[in-house]
């Protein structure tokens, strides 16, 4: 089996995250939904002050094969802020191309994201995951997380652009 | 009765901030959870690029009145990153003070935190609340807010410290 290296994005990755983000949003049907472009990831990800964290999962060639790594999975993260503890990750995305399931790479990247969250003082590591995800769930909880939304009863609000524009009063 | 401004929070009021935040944990009855310093917030807000922004909201006293003006609330905000739209916000807190509810101050911090969105380019305005706090749920579908647990069926995990820990193999 080929080996997988769980390694920072670069920027001359982003054509792939992209290429990634659309399977992704695909496969929920909601591909209509991605506004953003390879431009927009390289800017708000690899300037001074990046926006958001990415890693990428890689598959190495065997020894004699002639085609270069490719990229097959990710994990974009950023920092956010408890009022209890202070800093901490979220991951937004994790995603692995379909025919690279049942390897283990999601739990690598979770391994990683956790890692990265030490290293920078972090006390939690919070992402979402939707309820007919039951397999995302099951492997979430097997690595030690909490379902906040069942133990805690916690519930996600969103204004959209639209709601929020008439609050503002634009 | 006394007017209400909604102001950006500045370092020098982070010891009031500190006062709700625990005044908020309190009413939660988690007041141990809360490990964060004056000195982590004026660093963590205030610095060259701060972690968080938050919002005070203020009670301006009647003329002739001798007290200075109070701050009663705040809502504490950070940009977070959707790989559908870019960047977005996210409210971490609100609160206001008992005696100072029902005078929609809640209300002009969640129109106050959609104005600085829309401002930044912001598609989206998220926020968690837990399913016990009725009032709150209701608030924000009033003011136009989705409940993507309900709708969406969005689940919160959260990696605690420990389970980072084991994790990384730290």
């Amino acid at each position: 089996m080929a080996s997988v290296r769980i390694r920072e994005a670069q920027e001359g990755d982003c054509g792939h995250i992209l290429r990634l983000i659309r399977e992704l949003a695909e496969y929920e049907k909601l591909s209509e939904q991605v506004q953003i472009s390879e431009e927009d990831l390289r800017a708000d990800g690899f300037g001074g002050n990046p926006f958001y964290h990415c890693l990428a999962a890689e598959v190495l060639p065997a020894p004699g094969e002639p085609q270069g790594p490719r990229v097959v999975g990710y994990g974009l993260y950023y920092f956010i802020y408890s009022t209890w503890k202070g800093r901490n990750v979220y991951l937004e995305d994790i995603y692995v191309t379909p025919e690279c399931r049942g390897q283990g790479i999601g739990s690598k990247i979770i391994k990683k994201v956790a890692q990265v969250a030490l290293d920078q003082g972090c006390s939690q590591f919070r992402l979402a995951v939707l309820a007919w995800n039951q397999r995302a769930m099951a492997l979430y909880k097997a690595l030690g997380a909490q379902d906040l939304t069942e133990t805690k009863g916690w519930h996600d609000f969103c204004f959209e652009e639209e709601a929020m524009r008439k609050l503002a009063g634009k």
